[in-house]
């Protein structure tokens, strides 16, 4: 039915062979360190072509009978120790000619790279260097140019991050377990940036929300008055799990 | 490090050989039929194996020198005929064994799928049925049994769906340019269920964010009294655009 046409995609493609692919997973991993006000990224070294030397995120290349969730959990288990690890998926990025190896030495196979995102508590991360010649919390903020094209996984983890700040109670996970308004204010600062809010209403949108209570300890540190100690009540935000909410 | 051990992932997998993959796309595409209230998925009828003649979405395999989303739109370009068609990632599904031609004639290859989501104005989308057997907008309550794991598939694209209808002011996108609020009301009980909300409410939460502008014309439906036709005010949104916020 020629009136059906629409606007052509190059039709050649159809006579094209299949591609071949070899999977890799890649993992965001953020942690903040609250005490400094720093929003971190775990990078690692490579110890082999291509890109030798230079920073990326951790990965590896999916085995046979290996789901994609168990070769993002064995690299990190290979990185990281740290209690009760959650990955998430983040995107899956698979252009043509994305990853050097796809010329060299690899008889036109391509490289995907299905990207994993988690957060992880700075003071429970323990890093694992066995092994490698470098594995670093790298502030987000100083993050030189990585191997292939993980600067552009990392933005994309970053604004997934943000997300889950704005939309989820994220936060408490990173805190610890007693925190001051201000030091949530901090983290929100950290990851969203300057001028998000200002604290007042920060302060007076996460009070109204009801899911902090106060633990009546109060807390000096530096010149100011002493603050309250709060705790993230999570039996006051069960009922809210699956409501869309903002947290700011 | 010993001290360092922790929850052993099976080592094994580090011996085995990489996985080849061929990579395959599936697209979810939603469309609401706001005369009768119902959620449409676009199925296609299978005509090769395996799974032939089961409803399935529709999908390709990525071909040498095609990016994924080149993929996606290819197969969309051949199914449907719409203004604006936008596609966006949703998920990678890529376990072993979620395809049975893994195990038939493939030599070990594994068969990953990214699938990708849109959502399009009923009233503007033409179904083309060249070279298929079937190809339907199926009510996503009357979804078969679909070949793979596309009824998982589906399953996901649902809750991105809700997602956007309570974060993003993608309903305006498929409701015609006038509405009423009552058509918009049928709009999210359509994709949210039944009492996500109730109606006075729901009137006055969309009323207070501002972005409806009553456009001072009133139609006569049915038995009840004249109702008040709005447009969405996109100028008005436009400050919020980047900003958390819910719809409901």
């Amino acid at each position: 039915m020629p009136g059906h046409k629409q606007k052509q995609i190059p039709n050649l493609l159809n006579q094209q062979p299949l591609a071949d692919f070899k999977v890799g997973v890649d993992n965001v991993i953020f942690s903040v360190d609250t005490a400094q006000n720093r929003l971190l990224v775990l990078l690692i070294m490579r110890q082999q072509e291509p890109f030798l030397n230079q920073w990326s995120l951790p990965g590896t290349l999916v085995r046979q009978g290996e789901s994609l969730e168990d070769a993002a959990y064995r690299i990190m288990s290979e990185k990281i120790k740290v209690n009760n690890l959650y990955l998430e998926q983040l995107y899956t990025f698979g252009g043509p000619n994305r990853d050097p190896r796809e010329a060299i030495d690899s008889f036109g196979v391509r490289y995907l790279s299905v990207s994993y995102f988690a957060l992880v508590r700075f003071e429970e991360a323990e890093l694992i260097a066995d092994k490698v010649t470098g594995i670093a919390w790298y502030p987000v903020k100083q993050v030189p140019q990585l191997a292939f094209d993980h600067n552009e996984v990392l933005a994309y983890g970053h604004r997934r991050l943000r997300n889950k700040l704005e939309y989820s109670p994220v936060a408490f996970e990173v805190l610890p377990e007693t925190f001051t308004l201000n030091d949530l204010y901090q983290l929100y600062t950290t990851v969203l940036g300057d001028n998000f809010a200002d604290y007042s209403n920060f302060r007076a949108r996460l009070l109204k929300l009801g899911f902090l209570s106060d633990t009546g300890i109060k807390i000096s540190r530096g010149a100011g008055r002493p603050a309250s100690l709060y705790k993230f009540d999570a039996e006051a935000f069960a009922p809210f799990k699956d409501k869309p909410l903002v947290f700011i």
